[in-house]
């Protein structure tokens, strides 16, 4: 099976910036998004009060270049005022060339 | 502690699907799996109407082999009429050889 | 983008377990973690009365020493009495210093 190398890119996030997140992430070039709710606490590193609770699960497979600018962004206009995780993993993926945008 | 590497399937894909999809997972020799809930949209890449709302994640641990012959099957009897998500990523699981069928 | 090549730990179990699993988890020094439900199967390699029906995954990211001392703990406590799944990737961590610990 032809598979293409991609980037999978999570965000972990408190609920109330799922649907900003998701504008944006399409914005930047994303073609999809999956979504899932999850529990989550950063006891030290990040500041529970603010993570603690219910949050939104945002995964989107990119290009390599793409995943940077996402990155770029959700520093640029996140990190210093949300407690929002992100990670980057290789992924293979058939039918790749669907997500890499116009 | 040791580990064996082996492959992350995930397929993402409408709820309808969910009991064909793990049933043939099965019969293709996967040794088990794990389903959780999700929304997505596919903005270009895959048509929206067909793949918006409630999802399925289903994702199975499996030897290198297997991922193949899966994504395989995927291919011939999905890709056609369905906007199912595939890609698999390498994992290191403890207890590695549960997960090789008979 | 500056990124942390790290650990992503991923933990299947019964959700019953899921308060010991998180509190042992901080204890061995991660600094945060996630949950979510899923439902899941080990049709073979697991024994299915025991995995069967809802249960939860816990995901925590930590540096790959932390993964190593996390698998042996669940090595030596679960592994013998419970259907624990347990598997590692590598992940490019944003802000990848705030999930070292103390």
């Amino acid at each position: 099976m032809h598979t293409v190398p991609l980037k999978l890119v999570t965000i972990i996030a408190e609920g109330l910036l799922r649907d900003r997140l998701v504008h944006e992430l399409l914005e930047l070039g994303a073609t999809g998004y999956t979504l899932s709710e999850v529990k989550g606490e950063g006891s030290r590193g990040v500041r529970a009060s603010d993570f603690a609770g219910r949050n939104v699960r945002i995964e989107s497979i990119v290009p390599p270049g793409l995943a940077d600018r996402i990155l770029d962004h959700l520093a640029e206009h996140y990190f210093a005022h949300y407690a929002v995780v992100v990670y980057t993993m290789d992924v293979d993926v058939v039918r790749g060339d669907k997500y890499v945008g116009d």
